[in-house]
């Protein structure tokens, strides 16, 4: 049996979205899929563990939006590497109280679906919410973000809690790679870290002291050289 | 509310299968996805209607194919358009029976994962069957087709009982386009068929009559004039 077969399912990437009274709650997920389209319903797939899990049991809503395919590492390493009970995810983003009661993230969003929860499936570590869509609305054109494009060209990474976590074997290489030790996230020197202005074939050592982890933010004394042998 | 915002969800392209005795049945599915990692668990979302549905609600198992980009549209067609109960889907393919009965189709696919059913969830119209991934491998390397690539650069139709079908009004256009009845391919002459032989801008009538839909191989007969206003 070889794991990686999984790797090759296509997922989409979105935030999804609860609220419990006036406490907002949003994590990036990957599993949002129809189920059936009448009435049009949804599935989502989330860790018990996660504050939005709490609050989308409690409250019986849900939103997902679509994020595009520009979205920033750093916004999915907010929502998706960070817990809403230790920052306010919403604090610096473009949101709105959805018709449902559940707040929709509108930055870097193609889209967006509000959904009452019908059914909730127990599966083991994580519950899968199904419910109608009773919301929804296009908000700009453009690409949606894949999973494999996040991974391949945006090369994020992906928490322990995500229902398509695989633990990668370290790899034997020459050129030593750092990996984060708060998000999983890999500096790999020869592809640098354009975006942050660090240039491919920047070994770790010569990376500013001020850089941050590209994901979630964490400092350069977070990361830990990888094993090399 | 605007559905169409439902249009942004990712999903890949498989071909989900399953026997009953010496009988196999399977069809083309998109919504295949992850549900937990620890123990590996997927699930699919599959119209009561499908014969394959039948199959995996007595046997307790199915398989899914993971279909890469350069599948042919007739293939897709064989598998989505066509029914278990009519013709037999696995004549000419190449196949094999996994080692928990159900048949796993090789053609075009990138990876299999084989599946126990532990839960079945009633969502109206359809059903979506979880379990546990007990055999899982990948065959070659390759893209995986997307629902999205699929439709626009393939432009494959949608079966009417898939859980994404949104019913598309017809546009008005000045170059009159032809519509499958049989399985809702559109002929647009502006981009003709080039993987039939067809060039873009060869007009309906002009097309030969041994020509046949590229998606449920229906005759040039079938076909009818969309409405031009």
């Amino acid at each position: 049996m070889n794991l990686k077969a999984l790797h090759q399912v296509t997922y989409g990437l979105y935030v999804v979205t609860s609220a419990k009274g006036a406490k907002l709650s949003g994590q990036i997920a990957n599993t949002v899929f129809q189920v059936t389209s009448q009435p049009p319903a949804v599935a989502v797939c989330l860790n018990k563990q996660n504050l939005t899990h709490e609050f989308i049991h409690d409250s019986r809503v849900f939103a997902a939006s679509v994020l595009s395919q520009d979205t920033p590492l750093s916004f999915i390493g907010t929502f998706g590497f960070k817990s809403g009970r230790d920052i306010d995810k919403f604090a610096q983003v473009n949101y709105k109280i959805g018709e449902i009661g559940a707040p929709i993230v509108l930055d870097h969003t193609l889209a967006y679906l509000g959904v009452r929860v019908t059914n909730e499936v127990d599966v083991g570590t994580h519950t899968t919410f199904i419910g109608e869509v009773v919301e929804a609305e296009q908000v700009k054109q453009g690409q949606p973000m894949t999973y494999a494009y996040y991974h391949e060209v945006k090369r994020g990474s992906t928490p322990k809690t995500a229902p398509v976590f695989i633990e990668e074997k370290k790899q034997v290489k020459k050129m030593a790679k750092y990996e984060c030790s708060v998000c999983g996230y890999v500096y790999d020197p020869e592809l640098g870290d354009p975006d942050g202005g660090i240039a491919p074939g920047t070994p770790f050592e010569q990376i500013p002291d001020d850089w941050a982890c590209p994901v979630c933010g964490a400092g350069k004394d977070q990361f830990e050289k990888m094993d090399e042998g």
